[in-house]
C-alpha cells in the first residue's frame, strides 16, 4: 500500500481537527498527517508556555505524544473514536526541547480488538533526527 | 526517624512554593507536604481545563505526577534543585478523574548520587483509595 | 480487614505453588505470601545462574517481579487464573543484586474487570530497604 | 552511510559473540547483526523452555529485548562495553509468542555521554510484521 492509499482509506487530518475544535477546544494540538500506521501531531508553542531558559516542559511534550497516539488510533481502526483512552504511556526525555513548533510522530506497533500500541518520537522545528523525547504506549478502545 | 523530624531536615513546602512562584509561575501546581521519602502535590482544577464529561485530562495528571516526583527530589537530596530533570516516567491510567482538586503523592524508591527514583499515586478530592493514575519514574541530578 | 482475614479469603500460597509445580515446573519461583492486596515471591538463586561478579541478572529480576504480579492477580480476583497475562511492565534497576535469595513484593494499585495494576519491589536476602529494582505493570484477565 | 560501512566501523557480531561465550556462557542469546544504530539478537528456543501451550515466556522475551539493547550500546558507542547496565526498560506484550527462533531488533533513539536509549521489537521465526512484544529502554554507561 502506498502512503497515498494509506491516507485515503481512513479519517483525514481535517476530519480529526474538526472533531478536536468541536470537542476539545484550546489544546493547541493539531493533526498534521494521518494513515493506518502513522500519525503526525504538531503544536505551535506560545512564548508564555516556556519554562525558564526557553524550554518546552515535559508535560507539554507528554501531551503531544499522547495526542499523536490518539490520532494514530483513529487511523489504525479507520474511524474517529474520541472515547479511546490512554491505558499507559512511558516517556524518556533525551535532550532539552527548544523551538517554536513541537512535533510528535506516532508509529503503529500493534492494533487489536481492544488495544492499540504505538511508539512516538517528539522533536522541535526541523530536528526530527535530534528527538527531545521518545515514548511508547497503549490506548484502550471502548467496548 | 519520625515524620516530624523528616519534615524538619529538608526544604519546606513553603520554600518550594516560593521557588515555583518565582521561577515557574502559572503551572497551578503546589507542594502540599514534603519529607525525605515523600512529597504531596496538589492542583486546583479550573472548570475550563476539563475535558467533555468533566474529566481531568491525562496530560494534566502526568504533569502533577511529574511535579510530585520533582518535589520528592528536593526532599530526598535535602535542597531545592530546580535543574533536576525528568529522565523517564511511565504512567498507568486506572479510572476517570473527576473532581475539583487533583492530588499526587510521590514515594521514594531509591536516591543515588545521579538519580532519584519514585512511585506516584494520583487521585481526586478525598479518594486516595481510588487512584485515577499510578506512575513510576526517574529524575536525573545535574553533575 | 486484618492480614489474617485477608489471607483466608483468597487462594493460599500453597494452592498457588501446587499449580506452579503442576503447570510451570522448573521456574524456581515460589509464592511466599498472598492476600487481596499484596503478594510475595521468592527465588533461591543457583550459583550457576549468576553473572560475572556474582550478580543476579536483570531478566531474572524481571521474571520474579512478573511472577509476584501474577500471584497478586490471583489474590486480587480471589481465584487462581493461570491465563492472566502480562500486558505491560516497566522496571527500573536501582543497584546491583547480590545474594542467595531474591524477593519480590507486589502491591495492588487497582483491580478492575479486565485489568489488574500493581507495583513491585525486588531485593536480595534481608535488604528490603535497599531494593535492587522497582517495577509497575498491568495484567489483563481473560474474557 | 551504507549499512556495510555502518557495520564496518564498530564491533562485529562475531566479536560480541566471542565476549558473550567467554563472560556470559549459557544465556543462549546471540548477536546476529550490529551497526551504529541497530542490533539484531536471536535465541534458539529449547522445547523444554516453553510454557504450556508452547508459548515463549514473557521473561524470555524481556531477556532477549534487553540483550538486543545491550548489543546496540556496543554499536552506538563503537566498543564492547560489558559494564553498560540496564537502567530501565518498559515492555508491552502484543500477542502470544510461538516458534522455534525468537528475534529482537533494537533501534537507536539517542546516544549520549552517559545514556543510550533504544526501541526494541520482538518476534518469532519470520514474523517480524507480527511482533510478540515491543519495548523501549535506557542503558547507562560506566563513568
Amino acid at each position: 500500500m502506498t502512503a497515498t492509499e494509506d491516507e485515503q482509506q481512513g479519517p483525514t487530518p481535517a476530519a480529526v481537527n474538526a472533531m478536536l475544535e468541536r470537542e476539545f477546544p484550546g489544546t493547541g494540538n493539531v493533526c498534521a498527517a494521518l494513515g493506518a500506521t502513522h500519525a503526525l501531531a504538531r503544536s505551535d508553542i506560545q512564548a508564555g508556555a516556556l519554562r525558564p531558559g526557553g524550554f518546552i516542559s515535559g508535560p507539554t511534550q507528554f501531551g503531544l505524544a499522547d495526542a499523536a497516539l490518539w490520532y494514530l488510533v483513529f487511523g489504525a481502526i479507520g474511524r474517529i473514536e474520541p472515547m479511546a483512552l490512554t491505558s499507559e504511556l512511558s516517556i524518556r526525555f533525551l535532550r532539552p526541547a527548544q523551538g517554536s513548533v513541537l512535533w510528535a510522530r506516532a508509529t503503529l506497533e500493534s492494533a487489536g480488538r481492544r488495544n492499540v500500541v504505538g511508539s512516538v518520537r517528539v522533536w522541535c522545528d526541523d530536528r526530527e533526527h535530534k528527538p527531545s523525547a521518545t515514548a511508547q504506549g497503549t490506548y484502550v478502545l471502548p467496548t
